[in-house]
């Protein structure tokens, strides 16, 4: 087998209008994530002088991005010589995303602003035998919905979603995704199609996204390496390591349902055996607690109403935590989240995990490792659908504003 | 279990000094990677004005970094009109750096230059029953060795070595190093004690500076998602991601020699059973072939001694294509290569590692996979052990020149 060669890139040089949108990028990025921020903690967190942070804020504020109000009364503001800091914050009626989360039996359709805030949220059922179109006609029913509450003139930046199973980067097409019965599928075009408007769609694997939000304002913040583990019928993990999202050469990293956990067991749906997911898949928790098949989807709210653990989930709680030693040795994250009905798993029986990680981790990954619960709750995968659709405005601020957004925003919700 | 509240940082802003810096260091790792360049070809490449690439050339040069030629005769210059654009090449008598391949049974010291070249190599045995001390004490000889021979003012930038173990990323500290017996010893500062000059040491994995390597100037050029899996008594995996190398929050990752391969199979020096490592590492595979136990260290080299491969090799090569299938599914990489006693392992039995990697990985990740042969040979972790000493200057060609460095070649030198 060879390997394609393909030109070596070291990267492109920097100019003055390459520094003006960094910086304009960096600025708007700190007060996504970070709120409201005076200048001067502008000035301090940037390495930039005044008057440069200065022309920035104002730049931002003409975009409609930003606006600055005065610096609120505190211990801060009374106790200094001369004048406040005015504080830069988001705009109101600023550009918006619309976030997709799309499980096995309900999506999610929210209306999210910068700073990661829902404005609006709608639910709506996910027949398991409708075709793709009729899922994601539904789906485009839902976002149209929650537009038609946006301000008005406020921009629509794009639609971000998250989908169970394998998605290709390039293009966004779901190339797997069993429990929906989704092979090369694209729901992009879908909605897109049913919308009758131009707008960016990007999609991604729901733990990814789960990832890039807890990482971005969830446990995450500050931390480099971290991977979100999600149940969700079936078993998947998003990784950010280096402060980046690991998506693999196609977008497929992080099925780790799929390791090998023991070569005599069950059958797989992937047509392996002993699969990781199926010791620790919705599947096989339901059978050893007796729950009913067609609540499988709904995993989480089943555990949820457990006070204490039925017996069979002390095993299934050691195998989970076996199976994330794997992943702990592979990735050597500093914080595991547990998402999806992982969530419920890990409040009743956190003493087996660990005691399953503890029996076949290394040692030295294992010194700073915290296993987690998601510091934004249920919520993870949505705002990380609404971060995925965020980036290319937070990545160039100017060119991420096209006058068509404002448009299509109007067009939607008329 | 709580997570430490880490500070966010979003990124400072850039003014014209980081502007200047920036592009410094891109031009001379354009040269580092891809050998003598034309000034046409630089401003193309970095896309900057032809002026500012002559300022550029001229801050290189005067650093003593870069020369500058004429362009060879040939199609090019002899066809157009004009001048021939001058070619940009690496200095002769530039700064240069000490590798160290430390093995289990045997070290390579090598003195190597930017762009990669090896340009003196010795060895020395690696005693099994030494003291840490005494193996850094032999490596220091064996440097003092390589550095005499450096042409004289040539700066000796740092030194840079592999170890086959678990390295902190945030001080070099080597956890552990089963098969040569360490525990957190720290061979940097043994090996500045018995040379007595301060240079800058860096340490990581072995298979972490394969993936480096390989990526820089091996089969991974232009590849973003590779990774180097490593046979060296141990198993371990080596991770480049989204074009950066992966290393774990401590420094950690890619010891895919512990995931889970069989719960019920044989012991491994962990601590755990049934880990990868139990059932490909070197001492199984010694055992499965009648291979003598002290000649373990040198596996590949046994290996190498096979025009056709003992049957019991079959087997083998399968569970490591199935083990292979879940770093697939886990990283998504578009090439793994397969270094230390794989390479042989590869060339023996592709097809086995081929069926045992179709039977476990999903079909998405599967279709873009490459296996493949290292493509520096024997020496990827070794050039990976000269990137990793090159990175400051490269990153920063003036901060990583100090005066300082060509004193530390003399002295050792003299």
């Amino acid at each position: 087998m060879a390997v394609d060669a393909a030109p070596r890139r070291t990267g492109t040089g920097t100019n003055q209008e390459g520094v003006r949108r960094h910086n304009l990028a960096t600025m708007l990025r700190q007060v996504h994530l970070g709120g409201p921020t005076s200048r001067a903690e502008l000035t301090a967190a940037m390495g930039l002088n005044r008057s440069t942070i200065g022309g920035l804020v104002t730049e931002l504020t003409s975009l409609g991005l930003v606006t600055v109000g005065s610096a609120p009364a505190g211990p801060g503001g009374a106790r200094g010589a001369g004048r406040p800091s005015p504080r830069v914050a988001l705009a109101e009626a600023g550009p918006y995303v619309v976030a997709v989360d799309l499980g096995v039996d309900q999506v999610v359709v929210a209306r999210v602003g910068l700073g990661g805030v829902v404005h609006e949220r709608v639910r709506g059922p996910v027949d398991p035998d409708a075709e793709a179109w009729q899922v994601g006609a539904g789906i485009a029913a839902l976002v149209r919905r929650v537009v038609r509450g946006a301000p008005a003139g406020a921009p629509l930046a794009g639609i971000g979603m998250s989908v169970p199973g394998l998605v290709r980067r390039s293009d966004g097409l779901v190339r797997l995704a069993p429990n929906l019965g989704w092979v090369d599928v694209s729901p992009g075009s879908i909605i897109l199609a049913a919308l009758g408007v131009d707008v960016p769609v990007s999609l991604a694997n729901d733990a990814d996204l789960g990832a890039l939000a807890e990482h971005g304002r969830g446990v995450g913040v500050g931390i480099d390496d971290l991977i979100f583990v999600s149940g969700n019928v079936g078993v998947g993990a998003g990784v950010v390591a280096g402060g980046q999202r690991l998506e693999g050469s196609g977008g497929y990293a992080g099925e780790v349902g799929h390791m090998v956990f023991d070569p005599e067991g069950r059958d797989c749906h992937c047509g392996s055996r002993g699969c990781f997911e199926t010791e620790v898949g919705a599947h096989a928790i339901a059978e050893a607690i007796g729950c009913p098949v067609d609540a499988v989807g709904s995993l989480g709210d089943v555990l949820d109403g457990y006070a204490t653990p039925p017996p069979a989930l002390h095993r299934i709680g050691h195998q989970l935590g076996e199976g994330l030693s794997g992943i702990v040795n592979a990735f050597n994250p500093q914080v595991v989240v547990l998402g999806g009905y992982f969530r419920a798993l890990h409040r009743l029986v956190p003493g087996d995990i660990a005691a399953g990680v503890h029996a076949r981790t290394l040692p030295a990954p294992l010194e700073s490792l915290v296993l987690s619960q998601p510091g934004l709750g249920a919520d993870s995968i949505l705002l990380g659908a609404a971060e995925m659709a965020l980036e290319p405005l937070l990545a160039d601020p100017v060119a991420g504003l096209q006058a068509s957004l404002a448009e299509a925003s109007s067009r939607l919700a008329g």
